[in-house]
């Protein structure tokens, strides 16, 4: 699983970095949610007497680290990490509470073209396990967009932001009726909530005419053109959509896994102002995502696109008697020295028995010995596959590596 | 530095494992050391009221999940992780609370056959990163012998046994005359005196007469014999080698860096009677070791083998021009899915600069645009290391990436 994600982030020069799982209380309690900080983080007195918390998630630690380095950086900063993470909750299908999170984020560049490449490499990451295009779908929303139609369209305070976001969020799960009716209990006119409608309802090239924010619209238009030239991934304009953490101010995208069985959202993430404002004066915008590894094995597994394991081993070596022992370790050495994985058996064994065993093991050849032929530098040598077996020589071992190297 | 440790456990066909980073108190205050669990444990009660900790060490976790899956494994097994662990001791050189420690373990085999192989293990990793011959050295004893020897040579009673190993412990530090001082206030004679120095100072092959444990002196005889013609390294026989833990039961070992800045056990480890006694009445022996990542780190820097970095990227794609944007994405994509890594500047920029950032970034070849070529699919390919420039087409990418995978 996580080496596929690791090629991918590697083909995009995406740079790995790696964390404490501890931090003090205080870095988590002032860069993460509240939720999260009250209810869900991991957190005790240690010996010293400071408090610290079980990283909940990488956010603040990348914050930290990024301020840290800023000015040894080139531009674009590319880094991941798949850190282990802790937060209490009820464990559920899609949750645990330890996980481990990808987490990829980049800064540095233009606004358009970072969060282009953020959705690349997010649907790249799919595509790696052969995710077929109608496995996953691609929401995409601009905070800025959501937040104008509130605040000027619909004519909100920001104070009452929050609970048309609540509103908004639970639109699906209810009739329309007590959609508008739950928009009437907020204070919205009969026209508002038509206007509501409109919004959650109208393409993205129409939102011109129902929120003023041309350049907002007009960026996501941009973005969603290159997107269609680079990808043909199943990209999509989602008003409703927009992602709780108070920290997002740009471009937001969750990507929805279509099986039934998982019908959520999987991972997503968006844009952020000023990732580094607890630690230094630059300003650091950039953008990112945090992806579950449940979520991701509940992708593979429910679309059938678990990777096939590697096979374990190139050979198992086999003695039978003590006295092999000795030769079967040598032979082992020098086969892993020409760059074979071997497994010998660590107790003489009866041959049958041990084939089978070679063959659980998942060894490509098996190979044992025969008295007359260990005397000469010699023994059997048994592909397990084709179940083909032939003498092999101490004086023929390169070819022999060869040619189990074709098998794999 | 772990891709090197994963190769090599790899090629001798070890299987990779993980547990959780929170275990309950208990398993760790029944399997680990009473001086981890009372000092070092970082431990504390979850919002469900449950005593947990942080994992000291890995052993207790493998035990429980060797324990739960015995029945299904094919011997030998051969297991390694690199969990990260915490324990709550004085930050010094060589170790960190926060660390990463290599854990291998092997059982299911024969004893002589297992311990051959993990000390080959242990001394082939180090050889993977080009560690020389005299660079350290492996010192192994049996536990058996050891303990035969103060109990029946000695005879002191088993209750004593921990003073006479602490006093062993010392002999380096301390001068004849106090070694033989504190010996006597152990209650050992003039005499036990003497037969404890020779047993401390005498090879192998005359331990016989000073110890009443012929299998294991046999047992060692053996062990060395085999290594000495399958490895060149230099393992040697320390009688004085007792190692902390009381769940050794057999061979033991420690590998010294011999770097006058690291003058110290690197790592060790040995054989265990049985270590799913507490999860399981099946028994399983074997023998493991464990690596901390500041060791090892201390290692190779002392002695220059820190690996070089692998090159970060193949390609940079600069675009100089907004309007290049779309051009340098979609070449990024095609190069990336021929195999190619390629990272893009992400912001229009002067192509002077913008070379330098792709060979800070550790580029094989920069590609960059000019507006008479762009129309034709032409693009220029700076190689960074020659400094040679060439003009590349979209119609012979395939040839291109071959050049460039050449240079890696």
């Amino acid at each position: 699983m996580y080496q596929n994600l690791k090629e991918v982030l590697s083909s995009f020069g995406y740079e790995e970095y790696a964390g404490p799982f501890l931090e003090p209380f205080e870095l988590l309690a002032s860069k993460s949610s509240e939720e999260i900080v009250n209810e869900q983080l991991y957190h005790f007195e240690d010996k010293g007497g400071r408090r610290v918390a079980i990283r909940p998630e990488m956010t603040p630690t990348l914050a930290r680290m990024v301020a840290a380095r800023l000015p040894e950086l080139s531009r674009p900063i590319r880094w991941f990490s798949i850190p282990t993470c802790m937060r209490y909750e009820r464990p559920q299908r899609g949750r645990l509470r330890e996980f481990d999170q990808l987490n990829v984020d980049v800064f540095g560049g233009n606004e358009l073209e970072e969060d282009v490449e953020i959705l690349l490499v997010a649907v790249s990451l799919l595509e790696k396990f052969q995710a077929k295009r109608d496995s996953f779908t691609v929401h995409v929303n601009d905070r800025r967009l959501l937040d104008a139609f509130i605040l000027k369209s619909l004519e909100v305070p920001e104070e009452g932001s929050k609970g048309i976001c609540r509103l908004i969020d639970k639109r699906e799960k209810i009739s329309q009726a007590e959609f508008r009716a739950q928009g009437a209990s907020l204070g919205l006119s009969e026209e508002k909530i038509s206007l509501l409608e409109r919004y959650l309802s109208s393409e993205l090239k129409d939102q011109h005419e129902l929120v003023d924010a041309p350049e907002v619209v007009d960026g996501l238009i941009a973005r969603f053109e290159t997107l269609r030239k680079v990808t043909d991934a199943n990209i999509v304009f989602s008003p409703a959509l927009a992602r709780g953490f108070d920290y997002y101010t740009g471009m937001v995208f969750e990507v929805f896994d279509n099986h039934p069985d998982n019908n959520r959202a999987m991972f997503g993430g968006g844009r952020y102002d000023n990732l580094v404002s607890a630690f230094r004066k630059d300003k650091m915008s950039g953008l990112g995502f945090g992806m579950g590894d449940v979520a991701l094995q509940n992708f593979v597994e429910s679309h059938g696109l678990v990777p096939e394991l590697k096979k374990e081993i190139d050979v198992w070596i086999s003695f039978q008697e003590q006295g092999e022992y000795l030769d079967a370790c040598l032979l082992a050495q020098k086969l892993r020295s020409l760059g074979l994985s071997v497994e010998t058996n660590l107790r003489p064994q009866k041959l049958g028995k041990s084939l089978e065993v070679g063959s659980k093991k998942g060894a490509s050849a098996a190979i044992f010995f025969n008295s007359e032929g260990r005397a000469k530098g010699e023994f059997e040598v048994k592909f397990l596959a084709t179940g083909v077996q032939e003498t092999g020589s101490q004086s023929a071992l390169e070819e022999l590596v060869s040619k189990i190297k074709e098998t794999r």
